[in-house]
């Protein structure tokens, strides 16, 4: 067995001693799993409480250790944790760090302990907290816009299916069916939430801990939940990560949406909407750009972030269980996600929230023929049945494009009589008759705000 | 406009006239979503019943309505309804068929519906079905799996990490931690369930439904939980569809788990369990060979359903809002994933219901070494370090493989004076041990027995 | 091992006899390998040849083989084929066919051949062909794009970056940067053609052929260009599914490129394009609506063969070496990549060949505000550096939305002397300027235009 | 437009100013597009030649310019750059500094220029060289392994099918198996490198140069290829980050299947292989493990590889045609891929050629029943029809598994009356029956070690 150890060069690649340092970099996290130091400390902090209960270290001892860590914990915070040498990872670091603060009984804080539940339960406390500062930059978002909604629903402009002018909505309508997509996140985020915050301390490497730890008063310490149910898939699954990260591809998928309207609206041919000098930048080659990069930022990160979720997931495709060295691209992926949905949410808000709407171009757009299922509806009042309703309004429109002359249309629809009614009239009233729950009637999208409302209120953090 | 309508070839391409029959196959989607035909008609039976009560159809004309759709009904479901030339889709092949059963009255069917709402109408009163078989489907695959860690409590065999053998475990406690991952996701199918269940009939094609329409008697009569709140989005989104998707992406991920650790398991150089012949296949080359077909294929199956889920998502991603005919993507993906989870759901709870267990190899695997872990918290209880004690067992274990002579021991670690008690008796109570909630001793076996009972009980469709 | 064979139900799951029929339908592949049938035969009648050769089979066998093998081809090409229960791929059901037509010499048809290379054969053969239809139709397009190029030459309009206007461009310099990505696509398909045409017949499940079967006879009759190196690799890798699948990916997301600015250039605002009635939908609801389905189907489609290519290498992931049954989803993936690339090829020269251009609008869309860049050129030709140059453009453009006073601009611009030369004259020619090789330039464009053609007749099949 | 440009907070969101600072940070690159500052220079100094070529610079001036951007570099180089408040990209930031030391006639220096054309000469530049060191690492690998192939002809152990022992094969068969795979993964690089290696610079933004400026000579300058057919492709296109990014998925999955295999023979249970120290890590928790740590991280890297993938492609899908903002997600993933790659190449080489292969385990693991193939063709080789022996010698595995009574294999399989031939002399050629060329006899391994070495000499760098 000696060679191996010794590292012989044996086959012609390049030479490796006990060693290789690109095997090192390889393995160590350090460089971004550091990020998890106060959850780290946070939870050793809870299991030395955890050990002296079970009488596996003295009162004295874990004094010793908590006052350790919070030195430990105060020097991370204050940016003067000296990373060594040797210091693959954040759990090494501040295990090697104790040790020099106070000697030998740092040794026992580990006791039926492992990486493999001290790291999760680190993961699941970082995760807690990043996911409740999401949570309120997606509230502040939705409450923006539906104060928008609530100040411009005077604004009509048209409703667009396939990108083609489909009815006349008003501008409230569209940013309240923007919302609603993130409220169902906000909702979803919830959930999640309840599935991160269970705690895996005590489960040790797979078969649970031998100790007596008492798993209970650790879920207390660390204001978990509820305990996990089985050691092996405590330590061995990280679902919480994947559903994280599958929240952030939808969440921002709903934002690439709204993102792609307003880039849309901001052409020069729709002319709808203009953003904020702070949201847009200019061209190197052409003077006269004004670019909309805030809204295509977002509309990109969608990707970015369902990559991660991708990635990890083909990674966890076909593993067997428990703990493999594979999930350690849980971590990378965590931190880059939150990081991507933290910042596009709040310079969504910035974005929503300084646009300037261009109400008469909106308003000009509504063209006549967006009138067409109007004039079925209205037929449709006077009793024709709809399909036919539907045949006749299309034919109108048709013609429309070429004369204005009534006799043209009462040719082509003679069932039409009723048509002397100004068509200006039904124009007007157009929106209004989309009153059912959900429409884009006055009466409707103050009915939806005001649900909006309540509901932001019952979230308030 | 007359030559575009003629269809000239203009530019030396193939050749077009008024039609392009790739194209017409190319967009119609009658030969998959003809699977929407119960909910098709059942759709439009409520909304007849609505427009009587708004007062857009007669009680009679909703009777012939409601009667015509019986028929049509009743054609599909004894294998009877014909499909013909122009039938693009379901909806269109129902209305053509109710007219040509009760005449021109049919055309009032569609007053105020679009086929924005009908369609997503019927996906969602259709994935409600789909997910309950399912949740039945994944119930039954847990509660085998409870009932099979019940019977086998008393089988040691290795527990893995990074694949290598790590500590002795039971092997009910490897078929709970596969079960309460499962359980994780009916808990998660209910969900997904809530937000599948609400109405977006009444939401036209985008501004809402200018009739009066009464959505909540539409909610009642097909049984929502709720209604949409905003229209637009209501028609234009499929965030149900996406969430159910990446459902069965994690749902068939720990499946795969589960797969990929039987198939290690039922390898001859592990040899610790057989599959049933009903579940292997043999080889055309090699008549020796007995494959675990079935494993290989529950494995595979992740990804199936993740690529269905990537490709839609990536649909979804940066399209505008509102309906847009890329969207038709939606039921392909939304079948093919059912009809496989479906499938593996029960080829699962076939394969873990009938494969048999080799004990004697199991234990037979249990080699010493896997004992290294108790030896370390033996000298932990008698007052070692347990970085000390760590060291030490581990250097105990390399010597063991040299040597078993206890002077070899006594020099390598002096502090394991009381390394007298006979290594053996560690080892008959090692799995005892891991008492705390969670861990691999009979008693917290079953607990999480109990737990998984009590909840499977809650959880009776 | 008596219990298992019997399949009696053990642990309370869904009963399960000797065989399960979810299992077997699970299991079987015949509802989409049947495509394969052509190339299986073929791929058969090879192999009986090599058996002769090497002395396996008599000249008679070899002919009764061939013969039976002709009739198979013929029932299938006939349509007059009969799967039969048990067939559960289509090499069972033409071998079982096989016996039925010449008896017992069938048997020696798969003497040293395995179903892990004659699958492979097959698969390689079938896509093959596939690829060389797919060359064909992407020739087709790109010849059409290159044609309409160099016939509407004359056309300006704008150029978008950021999908804001940028710089006036012809509309054929549009076509060609399309033309060209596709033309990118077409040499990437030669290159895959080339990793599809090797033959791996001869590699038997793993080890090679045992029988001194002349792979290069088989090569010769199966027109491949080389032989496999490596039987544990021919038998087991999929990479060239997973190339193609790729390059459809990578070929349709240019098609969606394409169809995204066609579907805004569609739209009533841009008012660019008209496409031809064959290639739009009307609304159900919404009369007077054209909608550009086409378009938007093939957006779509980049994303649906997308989500195969992960899921397949999803699968692939992890696994080990040689033939699992995993890669059981390569099929299903590759004939449906392929129907889908087949018809957006055919679609998208329908379209290209037969949308009409509004020349007027897109020729009044060049606002003033697009020549800064020209303007900033012409400073630069005066002598001024063009970062000076850019900033003093930029403040004419954003004067001139207030104000046409040459005042104005010779007080914000002071060595903007030689303004009084007309601007309209700048304009004029503003095209003309970018005539280095790609540029938007008369000459430039007709450069391209050779360039592709000279190309095409290369490609010519 | 006052309003907007003062950036006052409008709708209750978060408070904007002129600028927003998150979103400064949200639109800068500099943080990871400064790897890309050497290519910058060297771009900009080819780029300066060419403006004196055109007349658009003094020769004097050139010179002024060259010099700087010779000092820029060096101050690069030797980390001495500052990166300065308002350096949003490497570009911004060298041309700042260029202007710093050189002044007004910096600004010459954009002439004609766009970042556009700009970016992505670079980051071809950039991404040429990476492949270079990429395809030097995978040929070191490549070597590596096919030295060891040779030098380890001798050892047999299982093929493995379906994970279950199929047939005897030579070790070096294996390796041979994954190294063709790694073959194929250099010569598509090579023909990505085409691809990656066209000049855009001289496409300006869009329309291309204005300038006259000589393309060819900045191809000769910057040694590309060829030059870009059309500018609004050269500048808006990321094919080759794509076609890169998918090079290097496909090429992690062959090491990740290879990772696979070899931590399944480095199992307890396989015992195949041993890996180096260098290459495994223990475990904090159970003092006997040894993890294939090194194994297990490369074939997770494939997932994340494949993640940048997904994710940029899922980006680029559906945008419209040039440059959108949203492209700038290509840097991170091309850096990180190249990364990535870079270490996986390595480490693999490092534990292939370090790690020690356990012939006696793997013999022993030639299991009797592994001869049922051999026993087949043996009957085939007497005249039986192969199905017929294919069965037969089924039987007799069977059987063999109870009893080893030639009478009983007589019963079962009358016609195998020359099985009185030991079985063991079968056993003992059974490899080299496979001496078709890619099987696993010696002549036949022998010949792909030479057709390797032939290639790798004409690959050499």
């Amino acid at each position: 067995m000696a060679s191996s150890a010794e590292g012989t060069k044996l086959w012609g690649g390049r030479f490796v001693g006990d060693t290789d340092p690109i095997m090192e970099k390889f393995n160590a996290s350090i460089t971004y799993d550091r990020r998890l130091w106060a959850a780290d400390v946070r939870g050793s902090q809870a299991y030395a409480k955890a050990l002296q209960t079970a009488g596996l270290v003295t009162g004295d001892e874990m004094k010793r250790l908590l006052g350790g860590l919070d030195t430990v914990y105060e020097e991370w915070s204050s940016g003067h944790f000296q990373i060594k040498a040797g210091d693959e990872d954040v759990h090494t670091a501040n295990e090697r760090r104790l040790k020099e603060l106070i000697g030998e009984v740092a040794g026992k804080l580990h006791t039926g302990r492992s990486r493999n539940d001290q790291v999760v339960t680190d993961m699941r406390l970082w995760l807690r907290d990043a996911i409740n500062t999401l949570k309120g930059n997606s509230l502040q978002l939705i409450s923006t816009m539906v104060d928008r909604a609530a100040a411009e629903i005077d604004i009509l402009f048209p409703g667009y299916t396939h990108m083609q002018r489909a009815q006349p909505i008003r501008w409230s309508h569209w940013i309240l069916s923007h919302a609603v997509a993130l409220r169902r996140d906000v909702e979803k985020l919830d959930e999640t939430l309840r599935r991160v915050n269970v705690l895996p301390l005590g489960s040790g490497a797979i078969a649970g801990n031998p100790l007596a730890i008492d798993r209970e008063l650790l879920r207390k310490e660390l204001d978990f939940d509820t305990i996990s149910i089985n050691s092996m898939d405590a330590t061995g699954q990280r679902d919480f990560v994947v559903e994280f990260l599958f929240w952030a591809s939808m969440c921002l998928t709903h934002l690439s949406k709204m993102a792609e309207d307003l880039i849309l609206y901001s052409t020069k041919e729709f002319s709808f909407i203009q953003l904020s000098d702070a949201y847009s930048t200019g061209s190197s080659l052409m003077p006269q750009k004004k670019n909309a990069d805030s809204l295509e930022l977002i509309r990109s990160k969608a990707g970015r972030v369902f990559g991660r979720c991708a990635g990890f997931l083909m990674i966890l495709k076909g593993l067997p269980s428990t703990y493999n060295k594979d999930l350690q691209e849980d971590k990378e992926a965590m931190f880059d996600t939150y990081d991507t949905v933290d910042a596009v949410l709040q310079v969504a808000t910035g974005v929503v929230s300084t646009l300037q709407v261009n109400r008469i171009a909106m308003e000009a757009a509504l063209s006549p023929d967006m009138l067409a299922t109007d004039l079925a509806y209205y037929l449709v009042r006077k009793g024709m049945p709809f399909r036919e309703a539907h045949s006749c309004s299309g034919k109108v429109v048709f013609l429309a494009e070429y004369t204005c002359s009534h006799t043209h249309i009462q040719k082509t629809c003679p069932n039409a009589d009723a048509f002397s009614v100004c068509v200006h009239k039904i124009f007007a009233f157009s929106v209004e008759q989309y009153s059912a729950p959900g429409g884009t009637a006055r009466s409707s999208i103050n009915a939806q705000i005001e649900n909006m409302r309540a509901w932001l209120k019952t979230h308030k953090q």
